[in-house]
């Protein structure tokens, strides 16, 4: 941490604010020129509050040097964390694409999809039982009912499948039937929810926020590690900008940041991303050349009459056609595309 | 709602749409000329799915017209909502100012501030019991032990209490002890909570999200009021922007805009938009002169030993000095500060 | 300037790079701890390139402590810089209202216009010769008679002209014809431009770019004063984020941000910041009240037939109801408004 | 052009709108339910002004159904453009890669920096002799002898030059000696520029700007057609988000939505998006994935004592490995590399 001292502050006022770091076990070294004096300070510095020092009457600017996360720092644990489950990998040279449905509307359909996705060569099979939606009127997902669904359609396929949590109130149920919770974009700084997905078995996948810095993005997996759940996935789905010919933004550069910041997996939603179907193929591809460890991608067996996103979902057929150019892509780019 | 052809769209292609339309009960009119057919739809199209139609082969973009919202429109509802709570009023003329600490610290602390503030002029005291911070090292609020010391400092002053809940499941005890429930910036889209608070007796204070459009804020007023709860207050705290000089950016224009969209108050807070305590006068200040119904300001007995943001909370004697300002102000504006 | 070393960086290669700052003339300082070694390097470092030392092979991090401004520097001149055109001041207490159309039409219109403006107590005229148009089939502008007709309204009503300069071929013109030359937010870092501005005589409007941070603008203005022109207004008009309800979003904090960087006078746009007419007073209000030192407000005659931004033009009648408000809430700043 | 009527406007006021279109050649239909009225307007709408139908008392809402562009619109010319230079060719499935120093420091610089690239693929020198700095302190570049050293490296090395043009005064000379002429970003709607280069023979590649959305970017395409030259390559730099961690965000989704608007070839400069050397390659990859038909990319034979850009710049040596995996890529994407 640095903190710079106003213009004119005292000798005696510096001294007083060095031993006050110091009575904290900071080691702090002091540059004195015209005009200008700069404090280092050295050590855990996690539990030093900026914004208090910020108010010190003679400081005039507080800058973090250190990061403010541990357990999800690659420099604290440099290998790849690799997630796990069932067959399918994710991290560490192991590609897995994660793909179904926005909702699941019914048996026939989760079951349709599934296979197709399956067939096609997913890893993990996607489906929303509840669906976060920016109007009250808007179909809210089948719930409960809705992981059931899921449910039969990974006994049909085998793939393990990965849904959204809303609410703390279904953490048991998310944990004797769903393989990955998903943490959506709307909900990654609700930190209540983030405390009791830290205290589950199961992998969860943490969508970025509209418009988190990849510091807080990490800082939201830190608070689920830091209940217990090392098993964190990172997942990019385009932020805001002005820019509004697309839904959203895809941040590419966030894969290789996030990777050099951390350990954890980075998959991408292309899907999301731009929100239109005609563009997943590309961004899908630019992921994967930017070294994304998955993907995660809407697919439904009859985008027009979906109940919700249709008009950025794939029908299985395209799917599949997809699928055969982020193969040749995985392979380029020294991966293996799990299957 | 507009729905624009693909040039080149043969007229039976355009025929079987518009029938489709018309058997919605929506009226339809047909606008030809070359290389472009425009169909105008009216009627109640809230129920008509923009994104299925824009993935309709011959068409080319969809266009919604009418307002996604109802109970929060001011089209229907053209008188300014008045929420009152005790001796407070926001809105339609009557300007309060909601005034304490970030966060609840002690027995002493919090009455002394609330004193304070009541002397200065406040109509209502808040304080963080539950604290939503981006670290899970960082002090997370007092709890429901913070609820209880802020009922002694009503208790004490008669100043009713604004406090932010984030989790459904103190519903119950919030809905018990605060007098108007807060929901923070980051669960403005949290759903779930939305729905929970839309089924509460107490006025809920909406903050706007950090990258919320003006829409998806009205969205999620909508959200509580299609719950029964029509006490929503909104609150501006400023947007994120490219800008790092302030914490975030005051969003001015705001007021004067969601006013117009709706028929509810809307307050500012100017503590959080730029994040220091010596910018909180001119952006209040800015606030009531662009037509705000209020002022949410943090107020702090030692900033400098505070929890949580001490940088941006005021002396009770600086927030004196700006209590005097601001009645001079509201009265400039015609609207009656309520003490 | 503060450096921060990889860790695990050998004390000889901290040393060597220690010696080339103090080669450089500078004071450094090392903080050493456990994994961190920080450099607090103190003297003028306007001349150090801080990407190249951030790309030394054992350097972690470089951050700038001190500003890269000085003619534009509050620290270094204290006083608030007073511009002074014929009868009009602007910054130190006094507040002028720059009013007239978007753009030059005819001589009876600007002549008209500044008639109206003069009487309702507007102190300079505004008058497009040049237009910035987003598309090449817009109106462009009247060009070198439009600046003559310029001239015309100034003779008929003694108030000193404001116009847009949008090349260097045009400086000698301006030099002779204007009084206050803007430069408008598409050339904010057009540094030819700014170049050429640099070496007149006349007093420059110096708008903000739509996404440029208030650094950026002050190294534009100081572009200009390192050529001679001290005479510099900052003129805030919107910046551009993810809402699009209005057209740019007028940022008020940058008033007093601003003038706490910089000593240079800062006027407001409320015109341009929302695109829309029936905004222009809530948002001229707002920035008197964040302390702003000035206004340029669009007025034109026949705002339905205005041949650009009649969207946002205010009508003559309007601009007086608008003055009385201004001159009232001035008052209350404790400033003096200038007719 | 569609435009939404108030709620509860006469016929007669709906009636004289319609015959003031019709006047103007436009067909009309009108659809009418119950609270609104809904104009749509067929035929060559160019010459309509959004903006001054959008005051008009009885008019709600317009909005733009047909794009602005006509020149660069690929609705009117659906064949990829394809620009040549000597043999380098961009677009049409055609890739070349344009490298070089931000800046030209010396002949024995260039003209190593250029062999070296040639050697590694490179189809076109690149090399700044005008440089946009933020501050008017730091480096300008060698001006009209940087680019007497690029024809010299280009008579050494055969490569086509592109350099970057910045006052109108310097069209003669780029025209004489520069084979492509860059527009940077700052300058992207300094549209006196972008006429004179529009008069130009030589191609010129126009940089997005830093929060240009793709409408705006493609406008300014169009300005220079509108001029006469119709040899345009569009390059995507990075855009200004919330994010500070990268200098700029790397907006790949602009390339196949760009290439969806337009028929204009679309580059993309990897070096400025994030600023950071590190990174050149993973959006590089990014970029071809998505669709590109070019790289920028930045190369310098000694980064650390680079007068400018150092950090983001690759060296000859990592610009060869670079490269073996760029002739990979483009491969797979089924595009030929031109050498």
């Amino acid at each position: 941490m640095v903190v710079v001292m106003k213009p004119g502050t005292d000798r005696p006022d510096i001294d007083r604010l060095v031993e006050r770091f110091q009575s904290m076990g900071l080691e702090v070294g002091i540059t004195t020129g015209v005009g200008c004096t700069i404090l280092g300070l050295v050590g855990d510095t996690t539990a030093v509050d900026m914004d208090k020092i910020s108010i010190h009457p003679h400081v005039e600017r507080v800058m973090r040097v250190q990061e403010p996360y541990k357990k999800a720092n690659r420099k604290f644990h440099p290998a790849d964390t690799v997630v796990e489950v069932g067959a399918a990998k994710i991290g560490g040279g192991s590609f897995s694409v994660i793909a179904g449905p926005c909702s699941v509307e019914s048996e026939a359909q989760i079951i349709e999809v599934a296979r197709d996705v399956k067939q096609a060569g997913a890893a993990l099979l996607r489906g929303g039982a509840f669906k976060p939606r920016t109007s009250p009127y808007s179909f809210q997902g089948m719930g409960l009912e809705g992981l059931d669904l899921l449910t039969e359609a990974r006994a049909a396929t085998g793939l393990p499948i990965v849904s959204e949590i809303m609410a703390p109130r279904y953490v048991d149920v998310f944990e004797e039937k769903v393989d990955v919770v998903q943490v959506g974009a709307r909900n990654m700084q609700n930190f209540d929810l983030l405390k009791e997905v830290g205290r589950m078995s199961k992998p969860v996948l943490l969508k970025r926020g509209l418009s988190n810095s990849y510091e807080e993005w990490i800082m939201s997996a830190e608070y689920i590690m830091a209940g217990g759940n090392e098993n964190v996935i990172l997942c990019e789905r385009g932020i805001r900008t002005f820019e509004t010919y697309t839904r959203n933004t895809l941040d590419v550069s966030a894969i290789p940041a996030v990777k050099q910041m951390s350990h954890l997996p980075v998959v991408v939603d292309p899907s999301h991303s731009a929100g239109m179907y005609w563009m997943v193929e590309p961004l899908a591809m630019a992921a994967i050349a930017a070294g994304a460890d998955g993907l995660l991608i809407e697919v439904h067996n009859d985008p027009p009459h979906a109940k919700c996103d249709g008009q950025q979902s794939l029908t299985p057929e395209n799917f599949g056609h997809l699928m055969a150019k982020v193969g040749t892509l995985v392979d380029i780019m020294n991966k293996t595309l799990v299957k």
